[in-house]
């Protein structure tokens, strides 16, 4: 077995000042972490629904174990290979809210599944026999829910039928395997820019999760759980009286995709807690040059953008990023100068990161590793 | 100090066959890298000019030493990160093909010149001295070329005199500093289309360059190195008469921008080296959806490309990718099937995995750790 690579340095030591923080960096701005974790979970708790917050938006355990804090249920994780950092951390209850296939990543799972309670979801009998055979084979006790294609248009069952004879072919690997309801995401309504927009999509997912519900039902199988959900609609799924279960990823960081959602108007407004760091390696007269591109911020939904006054970002190389002069009373800036960038969608920015840098105002607080980055399979 | 968070597993080990390489993953085609290594080095040597290959591409010393292996005068590297971790594998002469800026990273950078050929660029007095006062203080011996802006429009400097300016200062630091030459890359020019464009831009380029050569020399101030070119333009550079040296990266690995480039007449046609490797784990009329997304592929240059027949990708979310039949003959594909996918920018790319499987035909010859994955600082 090769040996495996190192993971970079941090680039800060708690009690540090921002100022030293190195750079390309992630900051976190606890305050704001802080606000956005607890109004979310209230809002939830008030309309009665479990919140199961979604980690791959930030692949932190040390983020997980504040929203555990905070009440969440548990977590959801997106690949199997994260939960098992996040249970290697000490998180016990994990959704994979995916399906996995081939009977090695079966195994795994039902490995996983004797140490912490685990849930999958499946949309083919072919995963629920890989699943299946792996839980009997290691006598463990896999938690299983039928994922719906809600309006996706991705992963998951499209009718009641279908998901009437999963649920069946589920129950056949009783007790390896166990039902425990649906899972129902609406992944493109949360960044649909209209409330009236998104309160749209979600009723259409309602509908179409009820009808599965009701089948089951009329054939005697109960949905103990229906979770689904982000952080563009978490409120509309939790009052819906549908959703057990809500979970939303990025309301702890935030990124300017989400910011550009119309606000719902009694809903909590999120700020952003997540950002970039960066020093200005090269200077003239047109623009700026900054020491993080293309590997320091994803932009498959926009450029991220200057926390500073008169300023741009032009365009990203691999590892720089040029920013322009908006207007002629920009901000002076010299080569040296470090400054805040917001990234244009958090996830995979965390994911390009080994750690994260948690401040208190311009105090370095904490330095969390990103400890599931890169948990591909 | 926080503890690092660990490296995920790898995917495969040597011996394994192809379809038991763990999905997703990425793979490189053994032949394929072999013969663009060998043609390439061949076409430079020929022309008299020096290789050092950009690790920028690739980060993973297993291939650097292939390179050197070749003839490779040395590496390039894009952060002083990633030079810290090629040194620690044994390679001892690389360039950063950039500025740093700050005492802390000029310390490194001093100390890592106390074990290695170091040599870095500059276009601002403030490198010069904080990389000047540091080998001082560490009693090293730094390398040190002038950036200079030949179309790029990004860092250098912009004119002959401020190259004089900056060779003066270098020299007020000797011995401790020594002016190695100039760095004159022009990336833009790597992704013209058609070859004459890219050898007018490459003319250009080689223009403003011996400008500052010639006022250099008038003050009698040699250059003994001039370097730059990427992959699509190194045959124009090694041809000028002016460039020692050329820094090709993505010619081992190849992704689809470049092979959108209308090839030149007499140059080696290289090969897709580099592919990824996805399961299929869910599968309707409509469409099938891969296992691996923007956490996988970088998409900044274009979406990955289907190696199969009749199958295009539609798009990607962060573990997923939909891809979609073209035709009413398209390949058959089920749940649990693999297949391989062309990466639209290969440097991001391989910046998201951990590994590289190295296949010989459909064997694993090798899992080699990209271990400078991450160095952003």
């Amino acid at each position: 077995m090769p040996s495996n690579p190192p993971s970079p340095p941090a680039p800060a030591t708690p009690g540090a000042a921002l100022a030293d923080v190195d750079t390309p960096a992630l900051l976190i701005d606890l305050d704001a972490f802080e606000a956005n974790l607890a109004q979310v979970h209230a809002q939830a708790h008030a309309a009665g629904v479990r919140v199961r917050p979604h980690a791959k938006a930030h692949k932190s355990p040390d983020i997980a174990r504040r929203q555990l804090a905070a009440g969440a249920q548990g977590i959801c994780c997106q690949k199997l290979g994260e939960a098992e950092v996040f249970a290697g951390a000490g998180i016990d209850d994990i959704l994979v809210t995916n399906e996995i296939v081939g009977t090695s990543k079966a195994r795994r799972a039902a490995q996983l599944a004797s140490r912490i309670r685990l849930a999958l979801c499946v949309d083919h009998a072919l995963q629920v026999r890989q699943l299946g055979e792996a839980a009997q084979a290691e006598d463990s006790r896999l938690n299983v829910l039928i994922e719906v294609d809600v309006g996706q248009g991705r992963c998951g069952v499209e009718s009641p039928e279908q998901a009437l004879a999963l649920a069946r072919d589920i129950a056949s690997f009783a007790p390896a395997l166990r039902f425990a309801g649906l899972h129902a995401y609406h992944g493109g309504a949360q960044h649909l820019r209209t409330p009236a927009e998104r309160a749209a999509a979600i009723a259409a997912a309602c509908q179409r999760t009820r009808a599965v519900v009701a089948l089951l039902a009329a054939h005697g199988i109960a949905c103990e759980t229906v979770t689904g959900a982000g952080t563009g609609t978490y409120g509309l799924e939790a009052a819906s009286g549908l959703y057990t279960e809500v979970q939303p990823g990025s309301y702890v960081l935030m990124d300017t995709d989400y910011a550009a959602n119309q606000p719902e108007p009694h809903w909590p407004v999120l700020r952003h807690a997540l950002s970039g760091w960066c020093s200005v390696i090269s200077r003239r007269a047109s623009h700026a040059v900054l020491d993080g591109g293309l590997k320091a911020f994803a932009t498959d939904h926009g450029l991220p953008r200057v926390l500073l006054e008169g300023w741009r970002v032009d365009g990203l190389s691999d590892e720089h990023t040029v920013i322009v002069p908006t207007t002629a009373g920009a901000a002076p800036l010299a080569v040296g100068d470090k400054l805040r960038l917001l990234p244009g969608h958090c996830d995979p920015t965390v994911n390009l990161h080994d750690w994260l840098v948690a401040l208190r105002g311009e105090q370095v607080e904490a330095v969390w590793p990103v400890a599931a980055r890169g948990a591909l399979f």
